[in-house]
C-alpha cells in the first residue's frame, strides 16, 4: 500500500492546499495530511481548529486522513510507514526553503523521497497568510478557501 | 485625472523611495504616497513620525500627497479613485513577494493595475531596515536618506 | 498626449501579449506595439507576418498602433516622442534579463521609464516559443493565441 | 499498473540522471526513460548512441525501459498510458524552465502530473553539457557518468 | 600581513561554517571569526556559548582567532586592520541578502572587499537553524557539526 | 607569491571587468587575466583583438598579465601555479551558472578556490553583449568601456 504524507501548518487550509490534496490522493492508496504542531511558529488558528477545517474540507475524498504531529517529520513518516513526502510548489514560492527541507530530510533518511507538484496556476499567488490578511480586514476570500469553511474563518477574525 | 498610489511602510523613507516618488510623480496628475498602518509589522517610527518625515522629504513636488491607511490597499484605492499601484523593484529585491501581492490585488479587483519601476541602480541595495541598522550603530547615512530628515532619524536612535 | 511603447519580437503574438496590450492601452492615450527587427535572433515568422498577425489581433482596440523598428529602442522612443516602455513580467519569467534591459535603457536616457506589468496568471507559463513548439507538432493552441490568427499560425508550420 | 515517464535529451546520460532513474523506479511499476528526438537542439550524441548509453547504464534495474519519442510529450504519455512525468530538480537548476514546461503540459492535459525530485546533492552542479565540455578537453569524468559508458563517451570526442 | 574577517551569528557553528573557516584560513595570514552580538536577532546560544563552541571547533587551525563584536562590521574591520570580509554562499542560500550586505558595506567603505566562497556541496542545505531544529527534537546531528561540540549542543536542548 | 586567475571571454572587456581587475589586483601578488579560446561560443572579436583590447585597458596596473588559454581552466591554473579563480557577480547576473562552474571546478580539484566579488553597482547591468548591441547600432558606449579602446570597438562594427 502506497502512503504519501502532505505536511504543513495549514493555518488555515486554502484552495491551493486542496488542489494538491485532490491531485496527490489520485497517486497513492492513502494520503495523510499531517498538521504540524510547530512550537516556533505561533499559528493564528489552534491545532484543533486547523484539523477541524481540514476534516470539513476533505469530506468526500475517501483515501485522505488528517493527523497532527510534532517533532521531526522523518519520525512521523516512519510511524506512518510512508516513504513519500508530497509538497506543493507555487510559481511564486519560496523554492529555496522547500529545497533545503528536502535535502535535509534526504540527509536524515535516504529512503524517504520528497516529490514536488506545481500548485494550480490560479493559486500560485495564494498563501495561508494572504487569506488571514484578507479575513483580518473583512476582505473577500471567495474562491480562495473551500466554501464549507469560509464562515468559520471569517468568524475567527470577527471574534 | 490620473491618480497613482505608492503604498509602503516607509519606516523611514529612504532615497530609494524618493527616487520612485520623483519619477512616478511625472507619470500622473496626482501621486498619493500611502503610509501603511500595519498592525502585524511593529515599525520603529510611529505613524505620525513616518508621515512627518515624508512630508518634509516631498516638499517642492507639487502633485504629491501623503496619507496613511489601514485595512486593504484595494479599499483605499477605491476611496482615492485610483486604478494604479506604483511599486519600486530593486535589482536586489524580494521580487517574489511583490509578485504575490500584485497577483493577489489583481484577484481582488481586476481593474486595478500594479506597475513596477526599477529603483535607481545606486539604491538597489538600500532598504529602510539597512538605514535603521546604520543609524542604530551611529553609522553614516549620508546619501541614503533626504538631507532634511537625516538629523531626525539619528535623534530617534539616540533617544 | 501620453504615448507608451510595448516592444518585442512577437514571434508570434500570444494571449499573454494581448493581455498586456489591452491593459496598457487603458493607461495611455496611444500604445505603439513595436515589432523588433532583430538581426541576431532569427525569427520563425517574417517581419511582415508578425506585423500582420498583430494588426489582426488588435482590431477593435482604437488607441493601439503596430510598427516595426530596428536599431536601438531608445532612438525609436524619441522618434515616437514617448517616455514610457511597457513590459510584461510573467511569474515564471526571465526577470533578470528584463531588469538588465531596463537599467541599460535608463543609463542611455534617464528620462525614459520602463514600467512592468504582471502578465495575467493564466498566461504566466506562456511564451511565443511554447506556441511555436506546440504548432510545430500539430498540438492544440486554443486559448493560447487570439482566435483570429490561430489558423494562420498552424498553416505556417504545415507549409 | 503505475507507469512513470522520465523525459530528456540525455546527451549523454549522467550520474545525476541515473540518481533520478534509480529512485523513481522504486516509486512505480514501470519507468519509461524517454529520449527526446529534439529537432531544435542539435545533440552531440546521435539518438542511437544516446539510447545505447542509457540501455547499458540501466542494466540490472528491471522495471526500466528506454524509448525515444518525437513530437509532444503529452502524446507520448497517452501512448504509454502514463499519467506521471518525473523530472529532476538540481539545487543549481533552471527551475523556471521546468516550471514553465510543467504548467504548459498541465494546460494541455489536466490529468497529467509532473512530479519533481531533488537530484542528489552531489550531482547538483552536474549537467550533460558539463560532461561534454570535460570530455572535449580530455578532462576526468570519473564519478560523473556510469563507469560502463565512460570509455564510449571519451572515444566520441577523440574521434 | 593579510587579515580576513568571517562574520556571523554562529548559533551554533556548523560543518558548513567550518568548511569556510578551513578554506579561508589557507588564503590569508590571519582569519578572524567574528561572532556578532546581534541585538535584533535573539540567538538560542549565549554569546559566551557561541564563542566557546567555535574555540573548541577551530583547535588545531593555527592562524584562526575567535572574537565577538557589536555595532557595525565596518568599524570592526578597521579595528582589525582588515580589508576583506569572507562569506559562504550555499547553492541553496539567501543570495540576495548577502548581495545587499556586500553592496551596503561597499557603500560605507569602498576599500573593503567582500569575497564569497561556495560552501562545500555536502553542506549546501545546512544552516544553524536546521541544526537547532534537529537538536530540539532529539534528531541526529552527526556529520552536521564538529564532533567535539555535538554533546554540548544536544545538552543545551535537553536542559 | 599569490597568483589569482580571472578567466572570461572578454568579448570585449568592459568597465565591469575592469572594476574586478583593479580590485582583485590589490588582493594578490599577480593577477592573470585569462582570455578563453572558447570553441563553442563564436566571439565577435578575434582572440588577438580581445587580448589587444585588454592589454591597452590594463596599462598602468603593474601586477596584471593578459594570457589566452584553451582547454580546461583547471589545467591552466596548474600551469600558472594558481589556487584562486576570481569571478565577478553582478546583482543582475546568471548566479546559477557561476555557481555550477565553481562547484564543477571544485569537484575537479578540491585545492582550487573560486572567490566571487560583487561588481560595482554602477555596472551591475553591464555585459559584453550589451556593449556589442549598442556599438552595432552606433549607440553611445561612453562610460561602459575604457576610453582607450572605445574607438577600436566602434570601428569593429563600422567595418
Amino acid at each position: 500500500m502506497s502512503v504519501f504524507v502532505y505536511p504543513g501548518s495549514f493555518d488555515p487550509v486554502t484552495n491551493g492546499h486542496m488542489d494538491i490534496i485532490q491531485r496527490a490522493a489520485k497517486l497513492c492508496d492513502k494520503l495523510v495530511v499531517a498538521v504540524l504542531v510547530n512550537s516556533s511558529k505561533n499559528p493564528v488558528f489552534t491545532l484543533e481548529e486547523r484539523v477541524d477545517l481540514l476534516k470539513c474540507a476533505v469530506k468526500g475524498i475517501d483515501n485522505v486522513e488528517i493527523e497532527s504531529f510534532s517533532g521531526l517529520l522523518i519520525d512521523f513518516m516512519r510511524k506512518k510507514n510512508s516513504k513519500v513526502i508530497i509538497k506543493g510548489l507555487r510559481a511564486v514560492s519560496d523554492f529555496e526553503y522547500e529545497l533545503q527541507m528536502a535535502l535535509l530530510n534526504k540527509n536524515l533518511d535516504s529512503d524517504i523521497e520528497t516529490l514536488f507538484m506545481m500548485t494550480n496556476i490560479n493559486y500560485s499567488f495564494l498563501s495561508s497568510s494572504s487569506v488571514r490578511e484578507l479575513a483580518r480586514h473583512n476582505g473577500n476570500i471567495d474562491g480562495l478557501v473551500p466554501d464549507c469553511i469560509k464562515d468559520k474563518i471569517m468568524d475567527k477574525f470577527r471574534r
